[in-house]
């Protein structure tokens, strides 16, 4: 099956590129609440399973041992932008486990964002392994090991006992089975496993409502999503969309997002979360995607609907300031 | 019509993102060799056609008057990287006519490479709109209107003699009408047409075979096609695609990118020439299209085809240097 066309790129009268994906929204129970494409199929959640992956972190009882509050837990589930905040504050929570940078195997990179890589090239030979927009959630890694008392070395490996948890805790959320079929190497080279989007969703709509979910792990997820939803800045960093658009409804709205054209996302109030793919992987297409996903639960507040589709739809500008065509959705999103 | 999916990326075992395409070959009559999608499809060439909008550059004299040889047409060419040795001939050209980096109304940006956009970083506070990937062009155009004793001011809007000009000139080529109706505003602030892929196509293998051209017109598009093959560091720079393109086979492939997945090429010993757009604008995909469609012409020269199937197929490494995955195009390109 063809998955639809959910975003047109224009420039002057006419649609220059085009975006298919699938898309959908479900309830505590697995409900489907909205789709669009083949939901069925199976994606790698990337980083935006970043939230499940913290689950041992509090469970093991690792961060209220740390005495970790909101940023050091958004931080966990984050792919931030390497700004001078997330980067201190991955060094801080290293040293509550008595670690340091050393200890880390998720690798080096420059930050993806130019503003910042600008800044980072006029101050490092190179970056350094806190520089890394997954170290927030290796230094989670790291603290979890360290309390539960594991070996920290290999702690990225498909067989160290973390991974082992981490996969638990993702059959457990997602209903999926996994394994080395469905598995795959992240950036940060940890196991990634390619589930079912509307699994996916599942998962993250059982952490947003508690729904068969034993308590303990419901209160963890809680707490999770609340600490991403309370510093939405460690959950990304500045102009990036997961930050925009927890900024947009404060408390209300938890959102994170993964490479390759991945978006997740929770609405606790309405007891729902969305779980999407751009199908070439583009970044800006999964963005309006999930712009104009959550603003179909906001209908009867329209300032808040009105900035969701703003993220949505945007236009977009040259080097000279000019307007020379929009980023949009679908009339797929109205139905 | 949904075109056919194009190029795979993969992760593990698992396809984890899809690009669709269209792609075309035709010789200098314009007949099809090669086509795979809506090839009647409008796209816009952005910088892909720039050797088309340096045809008055060459048939105007400017650039024999002013001296210019392989790297200056090149240049006139290119999308660069903002190189030094870029931005320092972009400047001599302009020099050449008498001018300098303040008539240039193209815009400014850091560069798009890494490596570039570092060492800028560490060297200037801002970049110039020498800097942007279309200094050349923009240098190119600068020269035509001195020397034909035009009016620089305005030199990038749709009603200037300049541009009037160009838009005869790729009406010819392409065979297309061009107008308001398909015109959009490039990432420079010069028009930009919508034409059919085939026609595009055609325009250039016009320009590589001189089939229907007239005398001058022929040996002008011949000269900036040889220039390109003869500098290809001076179209794009270090370690990007045209560049690796041109030099698996010095003086027999010409290839230029555009934005949004655009990629056109020529062959002239064969009569042909490609145009090929990835539908959704990724320019990893538009690479290995056109890397793979290129090597279906030269499947008698093994060591030829071994280097661009592997410009087409390659491995994905993540941040500590592991294979992750591969991009590589799909069985529709072995038909």
């Amino acid at each position: 099956m063809s998955n639809p066309v959910l975003v047109e790129v224009t420039r002057g009268k006419i649609v220059e590129s085009r975006h298919r994906g699938l898309v959908v929204a479900v309830d505590g129970d697995g409900k489907t609440v909205f789709s669009l494409g083949d939901t069925d199929a199976a994606v790698f959640p990337r980083s935006a399973c970043k939230a499940m992956q913290a689950l041992p972190l509090m469970e093991t009882g690792a961060a209220d041992a740390y005495g970790f509050g909101n940023r050091e837990l958004a931080l966990a589930c984050s792919s931030h932008n390497g700004e001078p905040e997330h980067v201190a504050l991955a060094a801080a929570m290293l040293s509550a486990a008595g670690q340091d940078v050393s200890v880390l195997e998720c690798g080096e990179h420059w930050s993806f964002s130019q503003e910042t890589l600008i800044a980072q090239a006029r101050t490092l030979q190179h970056p350094a392994q806190l520089h890394n927009n997954c170290s927030g959630k290796h230094a989670g890694f790291i603290c979890a090991c360290c309390h539960g008392g594991q070996e920290t070395s290999g702690y990225v490996d498909y067989d160290h006992p973390l991974q082992r948890e981490i996969r638990g805790v993702m059959e457990a959320l997602t209903g999926a089975a996994l394994g080395e079929d469905n598995c795959g190497i992240d950036g940060c080279s940890i196991p990634t496993y390619a589930v079912p989007l509307k699994g996916l969703a599942h998962g993250f709509a059982k952490m947003a409502t508690g729904t068969g979910l034993e308590s303990m792990r419901a209160k963890a997820s809680r707490r999770l999503i609340e600490a991403c939803m309370a510093e939405p800045f460690y959950v990304a960093g500045t102009k990036r969309a997961c930050t925009r658009l927890m900024q947009a409804a404060p408390g209300r709205i938890f959102a994170k997002t993964g490479a390759e054209g991945v978006f997740c996302a929770a609405i606790p109030e309405k007891g729902i979360a969305i779980a999407l793919k751009c199908e070439d992987g583009t970044t800006r297409a999964a963005e309006a995607m999930i712009a104009a996903t959550l603003a179909r639960f906001f209908t009867n507040e329209p300032d808040l609907h009105a900035n969701l589709m703003a993220q949505a739809n945007h236009t977009m500008k040259n080097w000279n300031g000019l307007a020379v065509g929009d980023v949009r959705v679908t009339g797929a999103f109205a139905a």
